[in-house]
């Protein structure tokens, strides 16, 4: 029987809303939808007449906001910008102090920033939530990063940890079952607490940065395998899945063996990879953590690599005439196929923590521009089930910073010490010859710049700074002085450009 | 005699404002100055009084406006941003229609399309104009990129012709001399009309971004001399001179020779770069051509690579610190000596054409964008002297634009193409023994494998469109199909996360 008032609203019925929607009623919440085209609200009530909460059509946004329960709680799953905007303008007239309107798009967390503030000062409340986990994620089980005032996380943390994904306590595997729509028991709901205003789309962004590195340096393993060994989909399909079970166990290796393995649906014979086009499509949130990374001045230039490998694959033209007028190497790989496909293993291992490094060391920086107080074990344990880049992994990092909270960069962490240690001369092999036989590296290539980089004590940055000084007498700093201390030579002027008679 | 109206203003006299003015003042053009601190103008004034042009002191913006020549000329040269803005909102109620306003700081291009708008809006000119060569160069030379209305370049052209470095029309090298303040007689301006609005700073930011470019990869050089080959500050200051003298001959080649052969000032004993902190400082503009690259979607990974590497080298404490926790590899170079100086050079010279490739591309992709009709042979001819990139290599890329102004990529020039291709073994071998042995190299191995991406007609891309369709059903396409034909596969459920019973 239907209550009076709706636990929840959501507006925006695209997919991710629709998926969204189903999964709050299938744990027993009553919500009321709202959507711009009535038509489609009124399909996707008729088409879900009978689930455990009870979903409620609304035609108007005055309905849909009068069939909320107080204080009101409401999900807006639009385009992220001025969609978003328009959506919130729109409600504003109708709330009721200390409402809560939660923005489940992919926003720029800077905007939520501004939202946050812009509601707060009209007595409503305003969460800013990542939602990751894909379409399928919002309808079995996202991962939720919610950020904004503690007090109205309260109020959603309810419904939020019951639509989560769950991973069992022990191992932080994701909890699957054959019965969609049945609460699960027990498990560990994948959403916490991330922060203030912002904090929850900002690291929401930075896990798109890091699946963004994650799903190229999966490329580059296959190209290596490809390239060097003239591997077949399936052999690989094959290994991946050997990889499935190991260290590198995770959804994106899972789907990618899974991938391989499949048939081309048209002609039923090929690979189905060999007959997809390689440009690949990006969204932005790569993009976003690019620029953020660069605007702090934080290096993460594993996940810009990865970024700038879409945008050369969405050049194929370009690609294709070039690639008849520039020659590559004569070189081949002749050794073991076995010991190449466990250094790529290894190679993969290591740029992926390095990737992660990056990306942690960009929320750390973060949370000191914005005072979050990021809790990076909880957030490595919230990534663990529904989202794309869950794996067993991501465990190993929540272990890390329970170790050490206060944890500098992840390679410092002991186990994954350990793990680059043993790894590294496979590591170094895999990328030497990629650079030696001509096959794209970028992503495996530029973490082992970093962290070569980063374990340096002295880089030959001092040239650097050296020119500096010369062209521009931008002063230096000494190593036998103490920091803070400006220095400046009178450099010659023979090399500067001067008029002639 | 001074005539009753100077031929231009200036207003900004820190050192890059006092140089340009005393250069302007050089060449028989009469200056006023104007600047917010009447002593600062005052005294630089005095400390003037013979300049063949003549400078004339104002102590008031009205005072300035008065003193010029009609249509008046005036160039601001304070700080970028807010500080211009400033300027501007000083001077525009005392203009009237047809003056002309110059900034020549380092604005970024948004802002100048912006500034040019709202004062064409007032029936004003505005022109940005990048200003390339630092101190000295705009004492006795600079690169001069202006941006602007074309009917006001013609005003502005005599000038800026007249004090910008001058280099040899058949080898392209800058002319120098012994007698500052001397008009050189011929020699090819390093100045001409970029293009509309922003044009002349975006043309200066991308320059810019090309020279964090080139001084990462002369550091690099530097640090895999002295890595694998443990050379000394001098002897290498010795390869760079010979190198100095072959494809490599450069400006940053030669300082670096310089710096590298300097004693240090303080102790007397050791080479200079060895006390000198190796933490190199930044201003931004490289930031805004690797952000602005990854806003158009165009791939400058390198550029974006030295960008990073400054962030890196910032970090020194955590570097340090990690250098005691994180081990490399034991592999050391064994091989000779010669021939791996010999790879280096080479390794530096096919990265610095990928880094000038990826900035170029930049450059083609905003003109589309902008709509500017830039001419790509004369940007590299104006950045053959006066600039911290003159190089003799641009005399390459000038004539690569005359042989193809349509040219899609540098590297597929047949000078480059050959060059590269004769280059490339040592390039590889270079990248490769820098992965094996632990020395950092981020731009050399990134532009490598820029390099091996743009000549794929197929890059592992494919497997990453097909993990977007499996996850997000972002669809993909086929290689047997024309492109925008679009298809999703129906993925299997099975990993899909699911509530358990």
């Amino acid at each position: 029987m239907a209550k009076t008032h709706s636990d929840i609203g959501l507006i925006g019925l695209a997919v991710m809303g629709q998926n969204l929607a189903l999964n709050i009623a299938d744990h027993g919440f009553q919500i009321s939808v709202y959507n711009r085209t009535t038509e489609k609200m009124e399909a996707f009530v008729a088409a879900n007449p009978d689930t455990p909460g009870g979903v409620v059509g609304t035609k108007t946004l005055e309905e849909f906001v009068a069939s909320l329960a107080k204080p009101r709680k409401m999900v807006i799953l639009v385009q992220a910008g001025k969609a978003t905007d328009a959506v919130i303008d729109g409600l504003v007239p109708l709330l009721e102090q200390g409402d809560i309107v939660i923005d489940g798009g992919n926003a720029l967390w800077t905007d939520t920033i501004r939202r946050e503030k812009a509601l707060r000062e009209k007595g409503l409340r305003f969460i800013g939530s990542g939602v990751s986990g894909g379409e399928e994620g919002a309808r079995f089980g996202p991962s939720l990063m919610p950020g904004g005032e503690a007090g109205a996380w309260k109020e959603l943390k309810p419904i939020w940890r019951a639509i989560a994904a769950k991973v069992d306590p022990k191992t932080g595997k994701p909890l699957t079952g054959a019965a969609p729509g049945k609460p699960v028991k027990g498990g560990v709901p994948c959403t916490t607490y991330i922060g203030e205003n912002g904090a929850g789309h900002y690291v929401k962004m930075v896990h798109n940065g890091i699946e963004y590195g994650d799903m190229q340096m999966i490329c580059e393993a296959y190209a290596l395998m490809s390239g060097l060994l003239g591997l077949k989909a399936d052999e690989m399909g094959d290994i991946f899945t050997q990889w499935n079970a190991g260290a590198l166990d995770s959804f994106l290796v899972e789907i990618t063996a899974d991938i391989l393995k499949q048939k081309d649906p048209v002609t039923k014979r090929k690979p189905f990879v060999d007959v997809v086009l390689d440009t690949a499509g990006q969204k932005g949130t790569g993009k976003w953590t690019s620029t953020n990374a660069l605007d702090m001045g934080v290096p993460a230039p594993t996940i810009a690599e990865a970024v700038f490998a879409r945008c050369i694959s969405a050049i194929k033209e370009e690609r294709v005439a070039a690639s008849k007028i520039l020659k590559g190497p004569a070189k081949k790989y002749r050794g073991s196929k076995k010991a190449l496909v466990q250094a790529i293993h290894d190679a993969l291992y290591c740029s992926k923590i390095c990737s992660y490094a990056q990306g942690f060391q960009l929320m750390r920086e973060a949370q000191k521009e914005y005072k979050w107080k990021l809790n990076f074990g909880e957030i490595a344990q919230i990534w663990r089930g529904g989202c794309i880049i869950r794996a067993a992994f991501l465990q190993k990092i929540t272990e890390a910073y329970a170790r050490n909270p206060h944890l500098a960069n992840l390679l410092l962490d002991p186990y994954f010490n350990k793990t680059v240690k043993a790894a590294q001369e496979n590591w170094r092999k895999v990328v030497s010859l990629a650079a030696e036989c001509g096959v794209p590296a970028p992503t495996f290539s530029s973490a082992l710049s970093y962290y070569d980089s980063y374990r340096s004590a002295r880089l030959p940055a001092n040239l650097l700074q050296a020119q500096r000084d010369y062209f521009g007498a931008h002063t230096y700093e000494r190593v036998d002085q103490p920091r803070g201390k400006f220095f400046h030579v009178d450099w010659p002027e023979k090399n500067r450009p001067q008029l002639d008679a």
